[in-house]
């Protein structure tokens, strides 16, 4: 183990948190050293299920006494939305980084006194949405946004659905799920895709779509779609649900050209990832074809430390070892753009609760 | 020549005609016997352009000579959208059949005087909304929704997009355009393909989404976005615009599956087409990927008279035959898919009319 090895603690033993114990464990500069939960038993389940040794992994049956352990570095949130805002702050008091899982807060107020926490302790924030991170996702970005081969962004559609059993939908409540319910959990992903898309330009204006919203008998949010408007003319549709088949869909249609992913968000295959783009595209004579079939690029992440996941924990870890290390500040980019996704997730829930009128940003 | 072999004439003589022509040029039972254009000169160079010979089609300076030419048996209009309605109900009145370039008028009012022209007349009214007629779209009928794989229709997005240029723009004037402006002309595609989605269901309500509608010096509507909603909970976007690259995007959304095609209007290619689809696609374990990538169904369509021109002629003239054997009266269920979605590009224009408010259908 190398000595600026960065180690974490995690608050919240869910099962999605195998993935990042995964991550870790196939990282050359990170390790878990303490994992907790409210609930020691589930905190044992978990440790045993993902096989951490209790030589080297302590299990804590609370969150105070992991932030307490002085050898923790970084901790891992995953507990329900609603608990995220007071654990992180507390969490960043004890001088620990933050890698918290999306949405990280309940609302911008929540998330703004995290972030400063984080800044008033000299600890890195960065929240969990992985496929920012992605080697596909930066590609994108060079070879169809600087080379101009998508011209001015016109068009946005994004979604993010997933299927909840019926039984279980009524069981989605707002303590598990906050108010946002899916705008949050599932929205933040196509919101965030339409502002990368964006370049982080904030709407001018949000507007959530009337009765494209769905909510359960004790009002937790189950559908929404809502419009976003852009001062240079652009608009976007995100979409997010939890009636509907999984969909993670992304396209981008420019003045020049479009890109598509249908897997933005986690894709199909781990070890590979494609988009699809066309440019220059116009039907040929008589209108009987176009002049191409859009072409498909492929990222190879095969590579050890390729996965999404891989890349997010690096760019973290790399954050944090400069800190530690005293060479730099606290980054502000991330914690920036978490802070515009949660204004536009704020926006939504506002129109929803004001009839589906339009809320200005 | 067989004895029941559809004699047609054009009205109008734009370039995009041609395609018509190949079209029944390749066809056993159709036959092109007259053009027309109120410029003699532009229906001289048609004629030569698509190897028309003088011998055996005739070249009329005027709609009405073509009208009232008894040889005739059917029309195909591509004359400008403010001058359909007039020429259609006139060729109805000249009992002529009636394939119509979409949009076939202005509004529902105007739609409906050539239906009932046609009606009591006993001809045939078709609209030219070729991609209805493609073998993809009957496969995905069959293979998606009677199967159960899509499930419930939960949300539908759907574009027409095609660009001009800067110079050109201010050139679309309303007298060529017709009122309802990108929304006719392009609109109706995307309006289509959602009740067709929709199996013709008609939405509750229509709302043009805000700063999405964008014109031109002259009034004309250049591009506009749209949300549909329906009875069953489920919502639909369109939009159309003059301002982006290509795009002709139909995904479609169900409670067990989905659907995608970004080329449904006219496929890339014009002897085969595909679409994609999932069905019960969900993450894989600690969400490293999917259960499975989207299959892709390729249709054939090489044969002779399988392409998705071809499948409309075949269809329109199939009609006509029984019509004048008198087999069979005139079909209805064209004239209500055209009218089903007119009244709908109708609502999307009103709702722009008043400010971008919801309009209930």
């Amino acid at each position: 183990m190398e000595d600026n090895t960065v180690r974490f603690g995690l608050l919240g033993c869910i099962r999605f948190a195998s993935k990042f114990v995964r991550t870790v464990t196939q990282s050359s500069n990170a390790v878990i050293i303490a994992i907790s939960d409210p609930t020691l038993e589930t905190a044992n389940t978990f440790a045993t299920a993902n096989n951490l040794s209790p030589e080297t992994v302590a299990v804590y049956g609370s969150y105070e006494e992991l932030l307490n352990d002085p050898r923790v570095d970084a901790v891992y949130l995953t507990m329900p939305v609603t608990q995220r805002g007071k654990w992180a702050v507390t969490a960043a008091e004890n001088k620990k980084h933050l890698l918290v899982e999306k949405p990280p807060a309940q609302n911008t107020a929540e998330l703004e006194k995290i972030v400063e926490a984080c800044e008033s302790n000299g600890v890195q924030f960065m929240d969990g949405t992985i496929w920012l991170h992605h080697q596909r996702t930066v590609k994108i970005r060079e070879s169809m946004f600087h080379s101009g081969l998508l011209g001015d962004v016109r068009h946005i559609y994004s979604t993010m659905t997933t299927p909840v059993p019926e039984q279980v939908l009524e069981r989605l409540t707002k303590e598990a799920m906050g108010l946002a319910g899916a705008i949050g959990e599932l929205g933040w992903y196509p919101i965030g895709a339409v502002l990368w898309a964006m370049s982080y330009q904030m709407p001018t204006s949000v507007r959530a779509l009337p009765s494209s919203v769905t909510t359960n008998s004790v009002g937790t949010i189950l559908s929404c779609s809502a419009s976003l408007q852009f001062a240079s003319t652009a608009t976007a549709i995100v979409h997010c649900s939890f009636l509907s088949q999984l969909s993670t869909d992304l396209t981008i249609t420019g003045s020049k050209g479009s890109i598509k992913m249908n897997d933005y968000v986690i894709p199909y295959k781990e070890n590979t990832a494609w988009f699809e783009y066309t440019s220059g595209a116009k039907f040929v004579d008589m209108h009987i074809g176009w002049n191409m079939v859009p072409e498909k690029v492929t990222v190879d992440c095969s590579g050890t430390e390729e996965s999404q996941e891989a890349m997010m924990l690096q760019e973290f870890v790399r954050l944090v070892q400069g800190i530690n290390r005293g060479d730099s500040e606290v980054d502000r980019r991330w914690p920036k753009i978490s802070r515009k996704i949660q204004l536009v997730v704020d926006a939504v829930k506002k129109s929803i609760d004001i009839g589906c009128e339009v809320v200005y940003l």
